[in-house]
């Protein structure tokens, strides 16, 4: 059975999904953000099936979230392009949100840490242009310039 | 085949992903955020199958993600709890990414504003304890205490 798709529902949120939207994807995500970029190291480290990983890759490549890129030794590397580091927040807001309902009572088993100050980075969150920490009641959602009848948020 | 569990991986992320690492649950909590509670107002939102539809509610409430409550007339409604409301940042996080990303010429489909000020909230991002904006080289991962020696970040 084929996933419906959502696409034509017209929302930032679903087109997303379209894209990254699997989990795999996400978890071949986090590790390019570790540095990892050979097939053969995503392999090992996700103990993923290889035409899975495959065809993950291959849509991140068309997607523009990676860069296949040749190597010296004649084989190639994934590489994240400027709009895959754009996914840095989804990662980490999903990572945060873990470490708070999900993980055992010791804590995160990874934190990330402002290089400059050395310091764990703030919790992610939604912020006002002016900085301050906003919830969900203090948010509302209008119509963008995007908007045509049929959309949905 | 069933989809290989990612539990196993001592991953904040991935521990995320058991839970919400599927497209309908998240176009669900969308919709939770939106207003939507009833189970037929859902079910139109989306044009996903009842079957399906009632597999995932129950699955969010089970993860406490959604409150069931009884309503006046006999019947029920889904509420986001605390920990559903927490994952604003996520939703968010994915939807500005569509919007950069994803929408069309006109750009983004919906907009999302900040009460008090009457402004578009700030792009998520990650930032650091004192509010700067840190790209992705600039953060790094430590062990934290939750770490063990099995684990991936």
């Amino acid at each position: 059975m084929k996933l419906k798709s959502f696409s034509h529902l017209n929302c930032s949120l679903a087109q997303s999904l379209e894209i990254i939207g699997e989990r795999w994807t996400l978890l071949i995500l986090r590790d390019a953000f570790f540095g990892i970029k050979r097939f053969d190291a995503f392999q090992q480290s996700l103990g993923i099936a290889r035409n899975i990983l495959s065809a993950r890759l291959v849509r991140l490549v068309e997607e523009g979230i990676l860069e296949k890129r040749p190597t010296e030794d004649g084989r190639h590397e994934y590489v994240l392009t400027e709009k895959g580091l754009d996914l840095q927040p989804v990662l980490l807001s999903m990572t945060h949100w873990g470490d708070k309902y999900g993980a055992g009572p010791e804590g995160a088993p990874v934190v990330f840490i402002d290089r400059e100050k050395g310091e764990p980075i703030a919790s992610m969150a939604v912020h006002a242009s002016d900085g301050r920490v906003l919830r969900t009641r203090e948010i509302k959602a209008v119509k963008g310039p995007g908007y045509y009848k049929d959309s949905q948020a």
